[in-house]
Parts: C-alpha cells; structure tokens; sequence
C-alpha cells in the first residue's frame, strides 16, 4: 500500500508527461503551463485512494486518475475565460497570458486528452469506468451554466444553490472517488458508497470555498479576499444573508450589491458586518462540519479493513481545517 | 441494404434525438439550434456507408455516426467564435445568437455528448472505436491552431498548408470512414483502408471549399464570394498564387494583401484577377480532379461487392461536383 506522499509523488510525476513533445507548441504550452500550476491534486489523489480501499496495487487507476485532473483543469481554464478571471494559483489565467482563442482550443484538447488517459484499461474496465466519467463530466458542465445563470439573479434559493454546487463541483469528486473504486474492483454497492461520500465531501469542499472567500486570510488563501462579495456571486453566504435578514438588513443589503459606485473594500466591509450581525460565519462553518461528518460516517460503514482507510480519512481531517 | 435517403432519414431523425428534455435550457438550447441548422451530414453518412460495404445490419453504427455530427458540430461552433464569424447556414452562429460564454460551454457539453453516442457498443467494441475517434479529435484541434497560426504569416508552404488541412478537415472524414468500417467488422487492412480514403477525399474536399469561396455561385453557396480574399486567409488557391507570381505579380499580390483600406470589393476583383493570370483555377481544379480519383480507384480495391459499393462512390462524385 502506497501513502499520501508516494501517491502524490505519482500524480505529479505522470502529470509531467503530459502533452510533452507534441506539436504544434501554441496548442500544447498553455496545456503544460496550467498543468504544471499545482494546485491540491485533489481529484486523483481521491481517486487512487479510493482504488487503494479495494485493492493493491494502482497501477492501472494511475492514468485514469491523470484524466481527471486533466479534465478538472480544462474547466479552470474555460471558467476562466467565461468569469473573466485573470489570475489563479497567483500566476495570469490561460487567455490573460496567451488569448482567449488559444484558452478555447487548449481547453478543449485537454477534454480530449483527459479520454486518452483511460485507453490503457481493459475493454469491460473502460466500459465501466468511461460512462461515469462522461455522465460527471456533462453535470459539470451544467453546473457552470447554472452558476452563470445566477448571476444575473437575486432569488436564488438555498436549495438551488445546493443543486448547483453539487453539479459543478461535488459530482467530480464524487465521480473521482467511484472511478477509483470501480478500478479497484469494489462491487456496485461500495462504488455508489463512494459516490455518496464525494457527493458529502465536494458540497462541504465547496462551502469552505465560499467561506475562506470572505474570511480567509489572503496570504495563506492566494487570492484577494472578498472577490465574491464585489462580484455579487451567489454564494452560501450570500444565499443565507438575504434569507435571513429582516427587512432594514435586507435593504441595506440590496443596496450594497446593487450599488455601482461604492469603494470595493467598502462593501466588503459592510457585507461583511452584516453577515456577522446575521450569525453567517457560524451558519457556514456549522453547515461544513455537518458535510465533514456525514463523509466520514459514510466512509466507516465502507466494509474494508479499517488501516486502508486512513489515507481518505486523513484527507477528510485535512480538507475539514484548510486554510488554502 | 439501406440506400442514401433511407440513411439520411435515419440520420436526421437521430439528430433531433439529441439533448432534448435537458436542463438547464441555457446549455441545451444552443446545442439543439446548432445540431438543427442542416448542413450535408456528411460525416455520419460515410460513417454508415462504410459500415454498410462490410455489414448488415448497420443499427450498432447509427449513434457512434451521429457522436461524429455531434462532434463536427462541436468544432464549428467553437472555430466560429475563433474566427469571428457571426453566420453560418444563413443563420446567426451560437455566439452571434447568444453570446461567447454560452458558445463556449454549450461547445464543451456537445464534445462530452459525442462521446455518450459510443457508449451502447459492446466493450470490446468500444476500446477500438474510440481510440480511433479521440485521436482523430485531437488532430482536428491541432489542424485548427495551424490554421490560426498561419493567419499572421504569409510565408506558408503548400506543404504545410497540405498539412494543415489534412489535420483539420481530411482526418475527421477519415476517422468516420474507418470507425464505420471497424463496427461493420472489416478487417483491419481494409479499415485502414478506409481512412486512406476519407484523406483523399478530406483534402479534395477542403480544395473545393477554397474554390467555391472564389469561384462559387454565391445564390448557391450560402456565403459571400471572396471571403477568404478579404481576411487574407491562407488558402491553396493564395498560397499557389504566391508560389507562382513572378516578382511583378507577387508585388502587387503583397501589396493588395496588406492594404488595410482597401474595398473589399475592389480587392475581391484584382486578387481574383491575378489568379486568373496565374492559372490558379484550373490548377486548383486540377488538384481537386486527382483526389477525387485517388479515392475512387482506392474505393476500387476494397474487396468487397460492387453493389456495395454504389453509396460511397454516388457521394464521392456528388463532392467532386459540388457548387455548396
């Protein structure tokens, strides 16, 4: 059995071969380029670690779990382009470093590599295992577009948002995590289980994403804090702040959002005041925690010795505290 | 055995099976007016055709032909906001219809919802079909970033441009060829075959598209006559041109290509003129006339029954003729 270091040593290292020595350069420099920008390596490390639970060795979940986090970074670079983000990982995003053609192109070569990387398996393996990559991979999609539809709304409700969230980002790692079991041969039922567990996991991953937005601290988090407040994004917080605010709260919350001349650390400010008068900070991180136990019970009604689960269950605890 | 229109029929009717009933309507949408919009559906019927010279029935085919529609879609959807086209058909393109987020993401979803058309084969079926359609894909991206590429130089060889074309037009003709060949059960020489075919006839259809652009019936052609003259696009028909003139006539070629204010018109009229001078017509006839007859002599020596064989070569002489 491999530990969380040697299968990240793996990831990083099969990474690195990705698209190296293809041409033309122009289409393939920005696939290594945001390839090579880090990042937590979430997705594969799931992914073999649920392969582990099950079986010994990975060898085979390797590739495949390359293809998720190519799949994964494609949608960065598209999210990029779509939210006008210029900066991620503290380096320019795809299109503010090339354009935004070559972030379309390189983008949709990378969906398409992130399929070569499931080649290896065995035919019945690949049947398996390519339905629910690409089932994932539409719910993403959708997510995004749901995501963007909010935008120019302010009535999203909760149970929206949650819908929404688990499409664009829990179903990844749901997917992530019942790929890796399915390779390691887990029957239906524990891959489903493990489905569940990424479902409990990408929603609680998703609100501390929201949460270290606002109360993150900006040299640990690599991004300026309060960029979902200016851009009036539909996130949990703001969700249960407009829910749960009484009229005059209400207002004046309308009127910082819809407000386009005010300072941005001035409406950060005074968002941020009224989400902690509202007891939204608790709200959140109660909301996280409930998420962060569900996954681990989940994870304990999984019928494999208890010592294989330690690698997921440390990234649970891990995940749980991140501060980044 | 099918004939062409009973093959079309299905074709179309399978089409409009596509995302239909899907949520959200803001990602759908797009794809059913882009899947809608016609066009020759030429890919999916040498997909079926090529299956039909080895194998009846061709039912197994039928969604792996329209995921290759789905997929060529895909790439006009996305070429188009590259290339800053608003019609396409006679109608507004996606991002001209919507805007380029949605062009985007709806682009995204239909590469994902081509590959879902694979997924009713068998498994070993599976594992030679859609390494064939992956790569082909990929190919396609690569021919596109050339194609941007050559957009700022003027020095392109018409070996690169042979290339070029080959990468972004031939391959795609030629993976359906070759997938149809291998669901139909060909052997495997004879589904190389195949591909070698879809290349001739890739190329010699890219060639009437560079001529019907300035020698076409614009009534007939759905689009302006003379674009690619006034975008300076690097066509067979410029780059020949180039190759060919004589200092004098290359001169006033450079100069009419890096007039900025010049009338497209007036530009249209002198450029076609010189190629007329340069005998650029008839050569590009001439090119378009050897591929036609590679393919039907490769046609030929597939061993098989000629009766079979009347789908392919009816559609190949109808490309060699084509005036849209």
């Amino acid at each position: 059995m491999k530990n969380t270091e040697q299968l990240q040593e793996i990831i990083n290292r099969e990474i690195g071969n990705i698209a190296v020595n293809e041409r033309p350069e122009e289409l393939y420099e920005p696939i290594r380029y945001i390839l090579s920008g880090g990042g937590k390596r979430l997705r594969p490390l799931l992914l073999l670690s649920a392969c582990q639970l099950f079986n010994d060795p990975i060898d085979d979940a390797i590739k495949p779990a390359i293809g998720i986090e190519v799949f994964h970074n494609f949608t960065l670079v598209h999210d990029d382009i779509m939210d006008h983000a210029d900066m991620r990982r503290s380096r320019p995003t795809v299109h503010a470093k090339w354009d935004i053609n070559r972030a379309i192109l390189s983008g949709d070569a990378m969906q398409l590599l992130a399929y070569e990387c499931f080649f290896g398996l065995k035919p019945d393996m690949l049947a398996k295992v390519l339905p629910v990559f690409t089932k994932t991979a539409i719910e993403v999609c959708e997510g995004q577009q749901y995501d963007m539809n909010f935008e120019t709304h302010f009535n999203v409700s909760i149970t929206e948002y949650m819908q929404m969230i688990r499409l664009k980002t829990a179903v990844l790692i749901a997917g992530a995590l019942k790929i890796g079991a399915i390779l390691g041969h887990a029957s239906e039922a524990d891959s489903n289980n493990l489905y569940d567990i990424g479902i409990s996991m990408g929603l609680g991953f998703q609100l501390m994403d929201d949460y270290l937005d606002v109360y993150g601290d900006p040299e640990i988090f690599g991004k300026n804090i309060g960029g979902d407040i200016v851009s009036n994004k539909k996130t949990f917080l703001l969700i249960e702040a407009l829910h749960r605010a009484g009229t005059s709260d209400h207002n004046q919350l309308m009127q910082l959002l819809t407000d386009r001349y005010i300072e941005p650390a001035v409406k950060i400010e005074k968002v941020v005041a009224l989400y902690d008068k509202l007891g939204i900070k608790d709200l959140c991180l109660k909301k996280i925690a409930d998420y962060h136990n569900d996954a681990v019970n989940q994870l304990a009604e999984i019928n494999v010795p208890g010592d294989r689960k330690k690698i997921l269950l440390n990234l649970l605890e891990k995940l749980s505290v991140r501060t980044n």
